[in-house]
């Protein structure tokens, strides 16, 4: 991974305002990843831990699991990007986490936070979140009520799935691009945010299945990283929903109940192409 | 999830013992399911943590693997139910099953245990067991051998995997209903105990492939967690094997070898509807 | 599991070289699996357990996933096999891994180690994987970054995944038969050293895809230690390669994205019989 020229991406990408323009962005950055296959350091949950490195792997990036505190800091010195999720953090994960995510902020690494559980009731992983922010993650994705909560909003979060719907929360979301780069809100329709333009980006597509399939979330934080590592933060950010919306969408023609459907999902996700990215991406701006 | 009222369940919704009728409350528990979407904690092992939550998704519930000691009381006060599995535990995974089942005591919310690998072999997890019994789980579920090791007998365990078959064993475990409502042995028929009645309940139906499939066994005891959260524990424990049983048969009629029946078994629980637990329910009410 | 016959096997039943007598041996190996159907303790990685198991089942075997070190004793002593892997390591499965190598010496009982990540950058795991090799493992099982790291060699590796041909790094191995019977090392094709033979066993067949889904590395060394349990340790290499070499190569005439591949290979591990053995084997000594 050539992180200089990364870096030069992430300066002189800036995200385009013409649909068309981006949609060549986004395949490209596809391509890219084809290509360069980046090494993505995971530390997730146990539930994702399978499907995150499986969906990485099917969309062309190279995962690795280092998640104890002995090895983080040496691995996320020369992965290519890091994606933290505090789905089921233990200790040594907790402490993973602080060291990958300070260790990528000081060598300039893309890093991603998937807050999952973000809320008043899990306090132990909500102080996480709080203290690493300070490393500046390139992306904040969750769901919409974690969203909302880390963006100092009260609400009646349920576990780890959301009970408020992303278009509630994308204007409340603002806030928290004093500390990431994009914030991505997924749901019935996902919004990103990003310091760069007033726009918010919508992505349409996907399937009511994937929030019945445990991890989709988490896998579509750990394949932003993995964007990021080809292409800048914002078209690495639009990317990745890109890809996870398409396929969930032709998934879902394929299989409609949750066991076949999940499989019919990674086979779009490895069968990604350009033309599908042309043909089914549903990307709007909102002004 | 309203307590008050999940309580007066229990209280007035004792066991039916007209088969008819007794298939109607499974088919209006697996109803309450998909309308309550009950939130689920489960403390469960590496191998079924995805298994486990995506059954429950499949099946209706809302799962939240919050596993660590620090979180595991302010999550199991307001968690619908609460289930417990000793399959590849931690130390902080055991101190999280302490917290969670004497909170789950506490408040009133009904838990599970799955008692994995239960023996003299394996004294750490089983002296677990033991001291969280205090706490007074809904249901007790394992295989075979676990439930007669519990039930004080000696038997030769074979790792986590049952030696004895389920109907050598519904006598022995009816010393089991001192810690808990009811018991479910699995195994080629399932057999379920409870301190309501004098009647055993055999549920037929599944497939020889389950066994086959790692963590089926700690799903199972999940969703029997899940269903505890809508209806009786009877109704629940009874309504959880229904649901596995019906699944497992008609994936195994779908598919022969354990991957695509794993698939397909994971269809038919998503698929479960009021129609296929009229026509495909087996239960036998043994005197 | 009967010990002495086993250890009688391993004395007894060398290496044939004659193509047609080792497809024989190979088989009936397979056949001892189904027979015997081994208790094989793995201690792995939270990517691959759920996969471990499920590929164990499929194939024949009876996994336990005993991964704490209160327990690691009382079970490495009357597991058929024992299997480690330091994919993502925590501190109590490291402590974990070193007691059951020690108790597997001292039993008798073979044990594989599969070094994942094994490099100068890895140093927690890779110290602990040096360390345990005084336990004299049956067989060391690695992608050719990590065997070639491990034999002494200076390789850049990628994270998790290897950088090496298979084929570039079967002679620098020879080395690492002081500390093992046999030495795997998987690739395109997948090559195999052993102490008692000065041929090099190559296995050709599986699918590119292979190394597209995760955790099938780690599979595979589980799998090895299921063959140690009911054959020879040269045998146990081979039919284990053998088994998932055919199981691949169909799979992908079946399947040709990582999802559907994923459970029709699942499917031909469950589905192996004799005749695909007889006929898909492909196996070449090389002089």
């Amino acid at each position: 991974m050539n992180h200089p020229e990364h870096l030069e991406n992430i300066l002189t990408d800036t995200l385009v305002t013409e649909p068309d323009a981006l949609l060549q962005k986004v395949t490209e950055a596809w391509r890219q990843l084809q290509i360069q296959q980046p090494l993505v350091q995971c530390i997730t949950n146990s539930v994702a831990a399978n499907y995150v490195a499986n969906i990485l792997l099917a969309a062309g990036a190279s995962p690795a699991m280092i998640d104890n505190p002995f090895e983080a800091e040496a691995f996320a010195q020369v992965a290519a990007a890091v994606s933290l999720n505090t789905g089921t953090p233990t200790s040594e994960q907790m402490e993973a986490m602080r060291i990958a995510a300070r260790t990528a902020h000081q060598t300039g690494t893309p890093w991603v936070i998937d807050p999952v559980g973000y809320s008043p009731l899990l306090k132990w992983r909500s102080d996480l979140v709080n203290e690493i922010l300070q490393y500046k993650p390139a992306v904040i994705r969750g769901n919409a009520s974690e969203i909302s909560t880390l963006a100092g909003n009260q609400v009646n979060s349920k576990g780890v799935d959301s009970t408020l719907s992303s278009n509630e929360v994308y204007s409340q979301a603002k806030v928290l691009l004093n500390h990431a780069e994009c914030i991505a809100i997924s749901g019935e329709s996902d919004y990103i945010l990003c310091r760069s333009t007033e726009q918010i980006i919508k992505i349409n597509g996907g399937s009511h299945l994937q929030p019945k399939v445990t991890a989709t979330g988490c896998a579509l934080g750990a394949l932003i990283a993995a964007y990021t590592a080809v292409t800048s933060v914002e078209i690495a950010t639009i990317a990745a929903h890109v890809h996870f919306a398409i396929a969930g969408k032709l998934a879902y023609e394929t299989a409609q109940k949750t066991g076949s459907f999940n499989v019919a999902f990674m086979d779009y996700i490895n069968g990604m192409n350009a033309e599908l990215i042309q043909q089914y991406a549903d990307i709007e701006l909102i002004s």
